[in-house]
């Protein structure tokens, strides 16, 4: 294997896979070989996969050239695809309409190593070769779905580069490119292109809407949700789902104990060490329901998008580990920029939010007093002013440090993508947390006032999600809804002033106005948003499960909702994403196993501190039943570690087969190794030396 | 990759490599292609590399019928070795001195996936084909270190499996194997074959003497114990130096403030600081430090030791992942011993010692009190009594435990070497950590003695160490020496009795009483017993740092001597293990890590229970103080956590080198797939392709 090395040249494969993968050469073989009918490949007929928008400012030049490269066959550097242009309704921006040839499209699966279903049951990349092994293999043009076209046409748009230095594009000046840079990821980030996005399925929508979110009490299509819109967004809402119905015992439990009595403090204790090992159960087996989706889904031993990230930058050098020319940052930069300025920053602004929190809570306190001594319908109001300007506050904080969060992170240049979700992710978590759970910590253990964190919690669970709700979909959906009826309707007057139209235009009208309404529509960013609101709310419900043990009902209530909303935003509301594959939910478990371990803390000192316990144990020192506080903590966080180590992250049967993949690549590995022994020794084939034994 | 298994059934791997490798059929071919000079190949001119000795009562038929199967070329089911058979003087046990031709260890070298430097720098599996492109191929014989070949015939006898079904043995009727089990392991496993190791190689102790155990300030020649020893013990001396090294700056600073003043607080709290950080630091350090010399050495990617171990029984059955008949255990049944059987009798011995200890204290406290109250010699003398019998029964119950362990861990029936040694280890972890230091959190944190605790950790850190050393190597060494006098001395009168001997003769019956000599010494079971060692040391060491500082200088100034006489141990007194592949410290290293997180709250309890801190904060409330230092003890744990995240586990080279393989290897995989592609559409050669267009 190491040392075929040798004998195969490394540098020339980037010449062959030019050579090979072209559209034009590659269409009669695969029709003939795969037994169909040839027919007339009228590329006009090709559906729209991928629409690229221009900038409004755009020439007719730069449109002509970019729809060159990406018609061109690769020979000619180009994508080998087949773009349409348009231009539209007069004023409005150039647009790439584009689709691949399904020849083309499942010549590049092979090599991105899609995998599919064979007849046999397993799991295999695509191979041309042997498409006749898979399933679904009579019907080419449906042997990809849409979506894995669509990724596919993604990532041939990625890889169209410059081959030549400073090359400058017809009709944009001041746009320069370094040789092998990549070109539409470059004119995206200079705002020359102004959207690329993938076009939804109405069929596929609808099915979608009737087994989703239109259904009361059915199973999520997960199956179906990963075919559509690709493995990350699946995996959130098998998360979502996972998750939702882990709440159930708690919630259950939590009502339960509410309706029978006021505040047992046993039974608090109790329901609060429940919640600590059920959550630290429910994060492990979601690992391996996680491990099993990703083993179902071929991603199982993938490494999280670990491509290089569009913006990335630095001066131009040789990859240490591609030998390919790219832009090179060093480590150590990255590690000052970190350590020197990001981390102050954070550190700065979290300190700045507790400031913020402490003289809200200070304000609070001063009204407080003001009204109960000058009792008045004014000074009632009064009372409601920093609860306001705390709020106001609040939102726009977050706004900024979110703003600064993403500046910081992108100012770190890190190369992969995987990199820079992580810095992002922690930077948002870190922040929100502060923001969010540290006023309930000093009304909790400064204010130590049961009553008032009782009440947070309701709002903050209740309300505020319900606002958010609001905000995500259902204004998203308002707006959605004029842009809609405003393009029909410009289109249909349109049409009317052309009579002259036929049944085919209108069709292709049709299409356009569809890819029209596409456009206006918000993209659909990353799961981050939503898994940040999972986490804040996560928090919510077992930080402080000793004290409120009904947030886990209303966690609850909210989520059955929220698997509704959300699959209504992604199928309605936003841009159809990308499909990016995934093995897991990343950082994230992380972060949850951190907040499950921090629950431990806060619930342990809650019951601590409470009135309750030193009514109970009123001949005890309080050093004494501190100290018990911390021996329990510190029990409970072994035993928490101890039931992760108990539970393998890995299903035994998903083990196995992955074991026995490797066992059989090893296998081939070493036959291989045998044959080229043979070969050395000028030995005979093996089953004519054994035939020649026999004979003897 | 994964569809060229659907063309080459597995099965017929096997019987391939039966048919190729096979002494007899490669010696030729490879000498020819080697460019070297045939040789008469004279067998037995060959070094004994192993020895494999009886069990005394074996008879003759026996050992011949082991004989024929290790000579037997692996087409007829044998180990393509070398065996001579010798019987040790007269009512001695029957020994087969075991070796194999170059060639024949050759083949096998590639098949293991044995790693060796190439000519160019970079280190590759050894491929018989390219053996010219490797350092020091000239000369073929030496070509292999001796410890290679040695792990190369234990491979070749583990791999004698029985192909009939229940068959019997010549001269032992009690023993039946099943179909496919593995022979050597099976006869030792059953007490038929006594003994089974590799021989010393005289040259090579004489330059590890001289570089090694006799040097007084030099660098430990790793590299060199890694050729000679392998690399799990090479490992272990690199971790023993590392942490040794480790140790200077805790010592350094240790001594100096103890000589400085005696118990400033002040000085203690940040003492104890600076040793939790460092030990971190140190830890994360080994790791990386870690993964380079598994990358030089070719492991850093390897499993660690999968393979069955030979006392793994159950009913026979196909493995899921290998497709062979193999024995089959249950893994619920597993799970049902650890947790009904396993876990509560390891409960029930910890108690047992806690209660013990408890006793001890006990009796020592009445025999005090009796003393004082009565003084006189016998009195004196009594209050020893309680020590003593401690000392006795802790002695016996360690016995015990370490028996019952080894007992319960073979009777769990793990499958895997590293399962297996994994769960002994934690057994013999917890245990010993409760045997060591139990008494000591006693007196800390009970009874609050810090005089006692210091005079405690002295006296384990001087004096028994002293004694451990004593025990593990100059009791050994004089047993050593006592037979090493008589075998000579008998083998002397034998010979002068034998006047006719020749010079030739005398050679040969030199090796024979090297081989006699060596057959006396201990076996060096594994690395468990000198890891724990060092464990418990690191236990003294860090998790009283705040009352005892000096316990770093003590315990490296033992390891300064651990170091040679551990060395001294495995060069002179015990037999040479067969060198084993490793990647790590395996289990090690989450026991050390876990070692200094408790060393956060041993420190911060001892430092907050100090008499001298109430005196400092007399205007504090106790339960004040203790919130103080529970909080300082969670900043320090998270701390700890965030420098572990903060330092990469491995160098940014090594990181880089072994993508740069995958990379490799990968784009190989491309050229596959892209050439299979170009077959199916019936292209010619892309290099024609090219050439045809340029003309055009």
């Amino acid at each position: 294997m190491a040392l075929s090395l040798l004998e195969f040249p490394v540098p020339t494969l980037a010449v062959m896979s030019l050579m090979i993968i072209s559209a034009e050469d590659t269409s009669p073989g695969l029709r003939k070989r795969g037994g169909i009918k040839e027919k007339d490949l009228d590329t006009t007929e090709l559906k729209t996969l991928v629409c690229l928008e221009f900038a409004s400012k755009v020439t007719e030049d730069t449109v002509d050239w970019l729809k060159s490269k990406i018609d061109a066959p690769k020979t000619k550097d180009g994508a080998g695809l087949v773009a349409k242009k348009w231009k539209r309704n007069g004023d409005g921006p150039w647009v790439l309409l584009i689709s691949g040839t399904t020849e083309r499209l499942l010549l590049s699966a092979e090599l991105m190593e899609i995998k599919k279903p064979c007849k046999d049951g397993s799991l295999r990349e695509i191979s041309v070769k042997h498409l006749d092994l898979f399933q679904d293999s009579e019907d080419l043009d449906h042997f990809l779905t849409m979506s894995e076209k669509q990724r596919i046409i993604l990532q041939e748009l990625e890889s169209i580069r410059t081959l030549d230095e400073d090359i400058s594009i017809p009709g944009i000046k001041s746009v320069t490119f370094y040789r092998g840079e990549a070109i539409v990821a470059g004119l995206l980030m200079k705002k020359v292109i102004y959207q690329l996005y993938p076009l939804h399925d109405k069929k596929e929508l609808k099915y979608l809407a009737k087994e989703w979110y239109q259904a009361v009490v059915k199973k999520q299509p997960i199956e179906h949700v990963r075919r559509y819109f690709g493995e990350t967004v699946a995996m959130y809402f098998s998360f979502l789902g996972y998750y939702t119905l882990a709440l159930l015992p708690p919630a259950t439990i939590g009502l339960v104990s509410k309706l029978l009595t006021e505040s047992d403090l046993d039974l608090l204790i109790f329901f609060s060490f429940f919640n600590l090992i059920w959550a630290t159960i429910f994060l492990e087996s979601w690992k391996r329901n996680c491990a099993t989706l990703a083993y179902q889904w071929g991603t199982i031993n993938m490494e999280p998008f670990s491509k290089a990230r569009a913006a990335y930058y630095g001066e131009l050098g040789v990859n240490p580990v591609t030998g390919i020319l790219e832009p090179q940052y060093p480590n150590w930069k990255r590690l000052v920029k970190l350590y020197t300025v990001s981390l102050p920053v954070v550190i700065v602004c979290l300190c700045l939010a507790v400031k913020v929190m402490l003289i809200f809570f200070y304000w609070d306190a001063i009204t407080a007093e003001y009204s109960s001594k000058h009792p008045s319908t004014m000074a009632t109001l009064l009372t409601l002013v920093p609860g306001i300007g705390y709020a106001i506050v609040v939102t726009i904080m977050n706004a900024a440090y979110n703003w600064l969060a993403r500046a910081l992170t992108d100012w770190e240049n890190h190369r992969l993508e995987s990199c820079h979700e992580n810095h992002l992710v922690m930077k948002l978590v870190v922040f929100n947390f502060v923001n969010c759970f540290m006023s309930l910590f000093h009304i909790a253990f400064i204010q130590k006032n049961m009553e008032m964190l009782r009440r947070s919690l309701a709002t903050l669970l209740i309300v505020q999600q319900l606002i958010q709700q609001c905000q995500e979909t259902l204004i998203p959906y308002l707006i959605y809804k004029y842009y809609k009826r405003k393009i029909t309707k410009s289109h249909e007057k349109q049409n009317s002033d052309q009579s002259d139209s036929d049944d085919e235009w209108s069709e292709m009208n049709n299409d356009l106005i569809f890819a029209e309404i596409e456009s206006k529509k918000r993209a659909y960013v990353s799961t981050l948003d939503d898994y940040l609101e999972l986490y804040l709310q996560f928090g919510y419900v077992f930080l402080f499960s000793a004290v409120y043990p009904t947030a886990a009902f209303w966690a609850l209530c909210n989520n059955v909702m929220e698997i509704r909303s959300d699959a209504f935003k992604l199928c309605r509301i936003l841009q159809r994403p990308f499909s990016r594959p995934t093995s897991g939910i990343g950082v994230w478990q992380v972060v949850f196993e951190a907040m499950g371990a921090l629950a431990v803390m806060t619930n342990c000192a809650l019951v601590a501190h409470s009135p309750q316990m030193k009514s109970l144990m009123p001949d005890h020192k309080e050093v004494d039943i501190l100290m018990w506080f911390v021996m329990a903590e510190h029990a409970i966080l072994l035993l928490k570690y101890l039931i992760e180590m108990a539970i393998p992250d890995e299903p035994e049967w998903v083990k196995i087969a992955i074991e026995k993949v490797e066992y059989e690549a090893n296998q081939i590995l070493n036959m291989q190794r045998l044959i080229d022994i043979q070969k050395t020794l000028g030995l005979q084939h093996p089953k004519e030396a054994k035939k020649r034994e026999e004979e003897s």
